[in-house]
């Protein structure tokens, strides 16, 4: 019954207007507290509360399976366009993420240079001897968690080598994540498959692997583990592509 | 580092537009998935991504301490005004909760008939010998997350008695939660204070303790235990007075 | 240059939350106050605005030729697919519906009781000798305006029989507006068709004579004239399917 | 009957996610396209339609009197805390405002430089024999209509010496109006009053006068016309500080 860990790290960056937003999910965040303390009730008691508005893609988050698509189909083979509607998916949907409650390793390679693409070997070198197992979560540390209060230098991060990718599909992680916008380097073309972001085209809908994205994990890598027990539970929004998660590792 | 438990129970209740809402928080919730995997890109990877307009408040959430002041005034005589903007709230912003990985008990007290007060002695005696310690979160299942599908009934559910929230303070929890939209019955006045919501009035402000509600309790409660490892994740959605969350129990 | 009319009339229904909001697009409304006069500034001038969330068929709208497809093409053969985009319509978006400054017709049925479809001849009774001519404006008014604050009773409208939709696209109109929800009566079929909304069908794609809804014209249809000049000024929402208006009219 | 002008000129700009807005109302507009053509419906019509979400001080638009408070108070002296709350304003919100049929007077002073306070020597100069009569309508050409694609040079726009501001409001003229963010030039601190944006502290509460910004005056300016038939109709958006306009002149 007691919990056998002795701390808790929080892995997830601060959001607020203005943190870095890929460009396809801006305006991304907005908060507006419309409802006040100052507003007069007549009674002891007052209340404030306020309103969000933001794309499931911005700060730390994890993409759902119906995030991305390979030749037009969801993982398992799901034609897209017949799960598909305003109000979001009928299959792979968000909510059908589990709380992910799992072993972790960390692969601190930081601080790498901008646009670096890591490779297997990168990870294999820091990983030393550990190695993920069939169902943990690999996660990665670039270093430009440093850098969320500055947005065009975020966007501008190191990111996952295609070889990095086969790397974690082959074994067999839950999921991935990293201290950057998309674990991919955006822009950069898969000369096999002609596609940008090839761990979106290749983990999500043909691996059935999540990402997770814009994790902040100095304080975890400061304590010199490579592994943790890593709990991320993804808010049940039916039919997105994604969810604002606040992951933390329990050591 | 090997986590010790076997089941993982989730406690959020599905997010949709129609879920139950408090008057004061509507319009709510809505998702709105606006970037289309039909949307020709001409590469075989395409993605879809969507739009959350949502009030904090909805579905399985958080108060923040900034979301109740008690004569003008938030946790630790902080005056409401000083800290109040348009973005939220310098102080008590839900940012600042840390993430929750506790024990917690459960007082399964379902089926409740509707707007009954749970009391003190109701707590005690479900929960038989178990008391919770300093620090944990006090659960207590009324049995209305049942009717997560129908916001009249929803809306009408039991809630806890005055002498219920001052058992809570006394027992010095971090946090209460329910399944009800409210932990208190909405619409009671407290005779001495005046107010309505009187845990509102009481925990948040004056006692430092948070509220969690629209829980959906009844697997935990099927499983028969009392006890659990309790984990809930608040977004750190700077400023704002709650934050949607997926709580679960780890038995 | 001074302009030869003597009065102005509105014909725009308040816009508020829980304004009557067609099924299809709720949560319809919402406008929140964040910044606030209280705001300290340090200076004798303070400022308040705040934020809108609403769908753009809501209250008195127009709708654009994007609203609305026949067999997969908007208006001019225009296949639906080859313009549209998440970020709305590259052709026949609202943006490109012109100011109207047009003469306008008004037929005044009102009272009509609920779900009555009104035909041709009950237009050409109303309107005695006026007919429309090409380019005009075809107001009709059924009195469900006054039922503005009945969300209920007012989706409960009469609205166009096939026969007045067929008069006003034989009379060449530019546009055609109702104080109801939809100019048509929801959720008739139409046998020949197969299709509801019959209007939304026959005049948007078929004929590009634009809608315009929730109209409120007791105030007009009180004066007694059949014929007034017409200004309705549609935002130029790039891409959007219509626009919130505020039309007058000019006697 | 018969309108008697011969042209509708049209006074607002496009609106688009990455239009010019001022800091203060980031991140401003914003339309997601979510019902679209392509969901499967099995009738012949489809429907297609979206979602705002914009500040009211966004793209062309108009002040509400509420917009702005001189020591305290809205026009005619109303405390603002007064009829301030979470929904709006209930005195002078933009409801308030009365369709604008009107004379306008166009003072063309384009091109000006960056930041360049036009006076009230500069007005008559260019409007020559003209001025504005009492209920009126004051129109004035920066030029720096011709960047509203080029955020950063819009916002460092010409804009009105508080001289220019003292002659429009001696002339009693309803609203004032301009091609640029603020009619004022932010940034510029009245020495008398101690506030920035002195129009904003002067015509709004303190005079009562509307100011009217983001206006697109090249085509009405390029008619080499002083006069015309100014028609700018506010949204009834119940409670807020403003409205988007899209105003005509009538020639």
């Amino acid at each position: 019954m007691t919990p056998t860990f002795s701390r808790v790290i929080d892995l997830e960056q601060p959001r607020f207007p203005g943190m870095p937003v890929h460009p396809s999910h801006k305006p991304g965040y907005f908060y507006a507290l419309h409802r006040r303390h100052s507003d007069a009730t007549g009674t002891p008691r007052t209340s404030a509360a306020g309103m969000l508005t933001m794309m499931e893609h911005t700060g730390t988050h994890i993409d759902a399976l119906s995030h991305q698509a390979a030749y037009g189909c969801l993982h398992g083979n799901v034609p897209a366009h017949t799960v598909e509607s305003p109000a979001g998916f009928a299959q792979h949907g968000v909510e059908q993420i589990p709380p992910l409650v799992r072993r972790a390793v960390l692969a601190d390679l930081a601080p790498l240079p901008p646009r670096y693409e890591f490779t297997a070997d990168d990870l294999e070198r820091a990983l030393g001897p550990v190695r993920p197992n069939a169902g943990d979560i690999l996660l990665v540390r670039t270093g430009f968690d440093q850098l969320w209060h500055d947005e065009a230098a975020y966007l501008d991060a190191a990111g996952a080598h295609k070889s990095a990718t086969l790397w974690a599909a082959d074994h067999q992680v839950a999921a991935v994540g990293a201290d950057n916008m998309a674990w991919d380097v955006p822009g950069i073309t898969d000369p096999e498959s002609g596609v940008t972001l090839f761990a979106h085209f290749y983990l999500l809908p043909q691996c059935g692997i999540y990402i997770i994205e814009n994790l902040k994990l100095d304080e975890l890598a400061a304590t010199g583990v490579r592994e943790c027990t890593f709990v991320c539970l993804p808010l049940k929004l039916t039919g997105a592509t994604g969810s604002p998660v606040r992951p933390v590792a329990l050591l």
